[in-house]
């Protein structure tokens, strides 16, 4: 199998998205030129240039891409070649108005923006596949092609009739017949039984709350079409030329693609990742979005586009500060990107991203940014014997997207419950301490961990329970957060307790759920006292010793920390969400005894210290100098 | 007529929603065991069983309900059964989209959730007919039936097609003929004169605000087609057994539904309950909601539904606190209620109201929440005679739903005006001082009363002011809130000055209404200086004396709060929003003056007291303990 | 071409909305005689008649405004009579649903409210010209009648197909062919591009960010589609005597509508305005309002609207206190009106504005409102010599739509940043200065102000650029706000530095757009430091002087403000947006460096002063009372 070692051949990509369709053709030997001074060696190409490519059915226009092929190859310079088919031409919703996506509403979204397809429709598809393998006929050899970019940011949803068939054929894969549709969507409740297939629909616009199931398979139906839909250009495409890697660039953490099974569809993993350059946290959210990539795709990546200035689609699209790029470059490499690109090389005069930042800016060469982009590429030239070098972690974070959907459906106990806030709960005490971590499947493999952390778990399987169970039987440490083990793969609630499956291994019993309207104290004689918020449970110690608990209120001496030894290891449950700093005592406390320690111990506040392969990367992120002396 | 007397049987009622339909049969005999063990004597069954019942429309499945209702009755259970049309199956949907409701921008909502029906839809209504007489036909003469629960929580609004022929017959009837809908709608304004009667539409969407009346007759018919529902259903059961009462559970005080027209179509009322744990005034706000239910039934009613937890559709659905739900239990029963039922039974492990409170919770029977409702049942049990005892009250507060719609129409003074909030205004200080309350409509009966307070009468009839008149002449006292005596029934303004029919009553002309951005101050010889909010008004005392008057500002010594004898009584017009306290000192010169008296006098905040025939309730509502002497 | 002094004849104008055809005929009388108390010369009538006038397709009923017409000329008072085609009868939208307004979802908006007709639909077009010319056939040469009122307040958008069709023609006009419009609207981004102009749409409901130039160019169209409509009924009644004048109701500042376009088409200009009583500024956004309409007209203007009350579409619709309506009535006349309307003579009892504020109100005519409009008549009829007479100002400021439009488009870097919000930072200061304003055209005539202001000008075309740049070399003073100088007409952004075509006019180059989060602090010498918010800029001097720099942060040091001396003139450069109060610093510096000088100096504050012809009139707009000395 092809692999990212397959483009990067050794050394640090870098580059951007290059749409030379939006230029002149004098401008395109600017661009090779430029491109050569600022150390670039990989763009993408072609991402949205269906229309140029075939403005009407039965015509292709591919000389001017041949051109700047050719051209780019001649600068040595490689290239990720897209399947455009992320926003299709006018003419195709025009003749085919069922490929442009319904809402709930039924109302079609319609072109003269992006990503007007829906991912049933059978001409959309047939034309999507068409174009791609019209693009990979011509271009499969070419010597300049890298790596195929399939698509842009899957992540469309539509509601039509076409996805309402193919919905209720996923459905009876699932279930076998209505009996187990009916079963498993609870439809006694609210008199909702399906007595005939062609009743059932997507979950479109209704009277009050929908079923709660109808609704998550509505989001890993979606989920399965837009796959669908990769893996056919995918293969299309590998038809041509097997030996050309493919991937598709992921966003932000982000609830619609479960990573873990696009990953597993992908020859390499590739991130757009574009954090807030006035957000306090962007530092550690763009850890987190990097660690999350890389494990997904179980080592080297690819950053596919970060904005080298602001993101337009910010409503205060605030540029990033002179060495901002180039930290949180660096820190994309720390964390396993063997590559470093843009969105995009030269920036947009016209369209709706126009004010997107990019490597060129609109106030071209002679410009900071432009300099700043020619240092980066310079910088990453140089850091040979980085590409391909492993990261490796003694802590893992189990990142579960039926979880993530399960949690965050309508009527649970606390609506602003996000499956993203439990994650950076226990992910920013750690980057703040320099513990590296990873991010496994609930079933993934944990041999390699001292620690394993579930934020939340709210919908767990029987085997996912058990695999961790036996982690900890094994000798591993557990950490299981609030509103964990609540219900099954169904959305059936377990009855008799929670953590339903786990109420053994943690010795905990909850019986109530308590969501909060305003914090609650907790205390702790080895912790400290603190705060908590949002959350709390009526728990019940069934053999796990109390770390903390509730002081005062109703819940005045519940359980809201408990830790249990269990066979050769040790079970933690946290009952509720505890302040930033008491969650930084307890994971110290956590890593303490399961032995985890981080890259460098007492660095100063806002150095980010990482360890990739032989080397030690430290990123300071506040401005001002800081000083860091060699362990003597 | 049939009375809640036939379904209490001289006993407190005590039990809730039971939907087996959610349950393998083996689960039934224990749900039976262990409702004797809580001492549930009344479960309301078959509320959302329509597809369980009738899985096709040519195809009955009554064999699980005929288990039930015997093992039921075997238990010495009794039930309170219902029409399940509140939700109908997905295959009426199906069948007969014209059955779905649109909103007024005309897209249908789905099944898949509930309350998918257009009252007006002709398919509707005979599918729905069709499934109760079945029941009926079937159930009538049950042992175990003592009652039926028509529908569920009526308020569905549809503006399609049929809705819009219904309406233009209810227009017809009510203003006789196109010269008559046009006069009364103001039609001449914005140029909306009708010419035939097939251009009149329900109030869909538009391009600004929408004719008044148009709006507010819609609300109106919309009532009606939902009685009309109800009275149908309510027929097709008595058919079967003219010995069996009826009715359908009402919300807390609802906009939708006009109680007092709903309550004169029952054999008795009942209420759903939902006070939200986290609200500092939710036991105020309870008592009202009871007061306002036993009020429109003119009796002991009974509390259908309550969560002994949770309400989860609350963004923050905290449970209730131990001891909480008894404590809101004996709170109803002292305020009338000759039953205490739960939403519901057992708590579901699917569907949208998972994550309700119920009697059985997931956790089970080893849980604080089944343990305390085991309680309550025993406690309930143990009050004997209580059942059909009456509640008196000194004082009554009109409830008028005309008036309540009118006054929350769009592009009034203030759009924050709410009419519960100016219920509040006058109900929250008496609940405070344990001064009992009881609603009555504009043309009530007042001959009992000592105090009759108007919070609010935005829009009056000329009836209704003389009846008002007339009880003062006669001795009694009355307080008229602000912004009332506006519009007649038709909507149309009153001239000359505010409140219209009410100048020579209440001593006070009133020109210019003047909704507020921000506080006033007022001044009060007799009940100190207070602050006032939301709403003043440009007055003129004309006979009444001044008992305050703002201080300051535009309005600076304009009377805000008037007295006037009339006859041989005491009108009081307050032409503002004073805070709390102010409204508070107000009401006890009021009370004091109209010689009305509290239950118990100086009772520890915190602590409702209600008499309820030979028994006073005292109901302590802050945690901590109080401590209560009886008079010597 | 006849005007405003056909009008007037030399007096000023008084009155209001006269909405007889909502009240019986006996009433006509009464209001013909409070008229005449109240000073009454002027009254509009027939805005919403269209129903009353046409009640059927076939039917005409022109007798009641016969005898109105004759009523009120006989009582001496002039009428302005109008086209009643803002909202159509129930009737057309009924015949011809293709008449209703289709929003970007699709959904049309139904009558039951007012301006539900389609700019572009046929049949509406047909029929409202046949109404316009069966009123104006009738009553051109009634003695009463003294000028045309077209419509009412245009503003209505629509998405529909004949909207598509239309606007298909119009972009052909616009771009001659598919390339053209491929080529301005960058369709070149996210594959876009059209091959057939049945393709082409109005921006209807996308996915994502619509095409820029696509939501451009449908708002000039829109504006486009209704001045047809105003011109083709302004030609309809002219036909009838071009001796009367015609106008329309213009909005304050209002995106809509190109207010330089309009005046064009109009005999004489006309302002509804409806300040906020409760928003401190409300005086100042009255006299911007008022000099930006004569500003367009080029000289006396009518006030065609204000309320005496409330403005019963606000939220808080808080009244006028007593002399508010006289002051703000005499700052219209302050400011160029010949004529002071109001919405409306007699205040509705029905109908969505049943609330509004009218001279003779609710209470009747024995109000305070009512006896403050006789008071102010009385005052009007005494200012003679005020009609017709100018106002004159040294300092123009540029109002632009494009400019307007385009700033305010989706994606932009700051999604708060808004055009009038320019506007008002250089407005206020120099209003509180009591330094009168005109409003330009960006390629207006210049030659008689010494200082001329762009607030914004965000989108610019090159004539635009050179015509400011050579009223500079002529000697003038010029001042440029941020963000300025960014796109060309067909929002095309200028590469190579900003503002693109003015970088050598204003010694300036800006490399990136600085959106803020958080306010900066700015260091001045001359100005004293301050604060800025929302804006700044990545900035280099290029021979300008550096009169204000940024201190701390990411843009330490860089310019801020900077001004530069160009050929005989001077400009000035502010990148950011400056607090209040260093707004005012920096335009009393520039005032008087160009010899710009208040109206009086030295007044208290609150005390606004303009000069009119002969007159200096002085408006206090606190409560309290100051003195004022005449200079000695």
């Amino acid at each position: 199998m092809p692999g990212l070692h397959d483009v990067t051949r050794g050394r640090l990509l870098y580059g951007g998205d290059y749409n030379p369709e939006q230029w002149p053709p004098h401008v395109w030997a600017d661009d090779v030129r430029l491109m050569r001074e600022a150390g670039v060696n990989l763009v993408t190409v072609g991402v949205f240039a269906w229309a140029a490519l075939q403005p009407a059915p039965d015509r292709y226009t591919f000389d001017w891409l041949d051109t700047v092929l050719d051209l780019l190859h001649g600068g040595g310079i490689s290239v990720a070649l897209a399947t455009p088919t992320a926003s299709p031409p006018p003419w195709l919703g025009h003749r085919h108005p069922d490929t442009l996506p319904q809402g709930p509403d039924g109302i079609r979204r319609l072109y003269g923006s992006r990503n007007q397809y829906c991912p049933c429709a059978p001409a959309y598809r047939s034309a999507a596949l068409e174009i791609s393998d019209a693009v990979a006929a011509r271009y499969a050899r070419h010597p300049a092609l890298r790596l195929w970019h399939i698509g842009n940011e899957y992540g469309t949803v539509c509601h039509c009739g076409h996805c309402a068939g193919r919905f209720r054929g996923w459905l009876r894969d699932r279930y076998g017949d209505l009996d187990g549709l009916n079963d498993a969507w609870g439809t006694a409740v609210w008199s909702q039984r399906y007595g005939d297939w062609a009743e059932v629909l997507p979950p479109r616009r209704v009277q009050y709350v929908i079923n709660p199931l109808q609704d998550l398979d509505y989001q890993r139906f979606c989920d399965d079409m837009l796959l669908e839909c990769f893996t056919a250009e995918r293969d299309a495409v590998r038809a041509h030329n097997p030996a050309v890697p493919v991937t598709t660039n992921f966003m932000d953490l982000y609830r619609h693609t479960d990573g873990w099974r696009w990953a597993a569809a992908e020859d390499l993993v590739s991130l757009d990742t574009y954090p807030d350059p006035n957000d306090p946290a962007a530092a550690m959210r763009a850890a987190m979005s990097k660690d999350v990539v890389r494990s997904l795709g179980g080592g080297p990546w690819l950053l596919a586009e970060q904005s080298p200035g602001a993101a337009s689609w910010r409503p205060v699209a605030t540029p990033k500060r002179p060495g901002l790029n180039r930290l949180w470059s660096m820190q994309a490499v720390a964390r396993g990107a063997d590559g470093v690109l843009h969105f995009q090389w030269r920036a947009s005069r016209q369209g709706a991203e126009r004010f997107h930042g990019a490597m060129l800016p609109h106030a071209g060469p002679d410009s900071r940014v432009f300099r700043e982009i020619c240092a980066l590429g310079r910088e990453l030239a140089g850091l040979s014997g980085v590409a391909g070098t492993p990261v490796s972690a003694d802590v893992a974070i189990v990142l579960d997207w039926d979880a993530w959907r399960a949690v965050e459906l309508d009527h649970l106990p606390h609506a602003e419950f996000r499956y993203t806030d439990r994650l950076t709960d226990y992910y920013a005490p750690l980057w703040s301490d320099n513990v590296t971590c990873d991010f496994v499947p609930g079933t993934g493999a944990l041999g390699g961990y001292r620690l394993v952390l579930v934020p939340n778990l709210y919908q767990v399987s029987a085997r996912t329970a058990a695999h961790l169970a036996s982690y900890v039987a094994g000798g591993g440490t557990l950490v299981v957060g609030p509103f964990s083990g609540v219900t099954d793969p169904s959305e059936r609630v377990y009855t008799g307790g929670w953590p339903g499956p786990w109420q053994d291994l943690l010795g905990v019993r909850v019986e109530e759920h308590w969501p909060l309207d305003a914090p609650i104290a907790v205390t702790s004689s080895s912790l400290g006292d603190f705060t908590a918020t949002m959350w709390a449970e009526w728990t019940e110690a069934r053999g796990a010793e109390t770390v903390a608990a509730v002081a005062g209120g109703t819940l005045d001496g519940r359980p809201a920390v408990l830790r249990k030894s269990f066979g050769a290891g040790t079970a933690w449950y946290v009952a509720t969400i505890p302040a930033p700093d008491a969650m930084r005592r307890l994971l110290r406390r956590v890593c303490a005894e399961a032995g985890v320690a981080p890259v460098l111990p007492d660095l100063p506040p806002g150095v980010e210290a990482v360890r990739r392969g032989d080397l030690v990367f430290l990123l300071h992120h506040d401005t001002g100098e800081v000083e860091i002396r060699r362990a003597s």
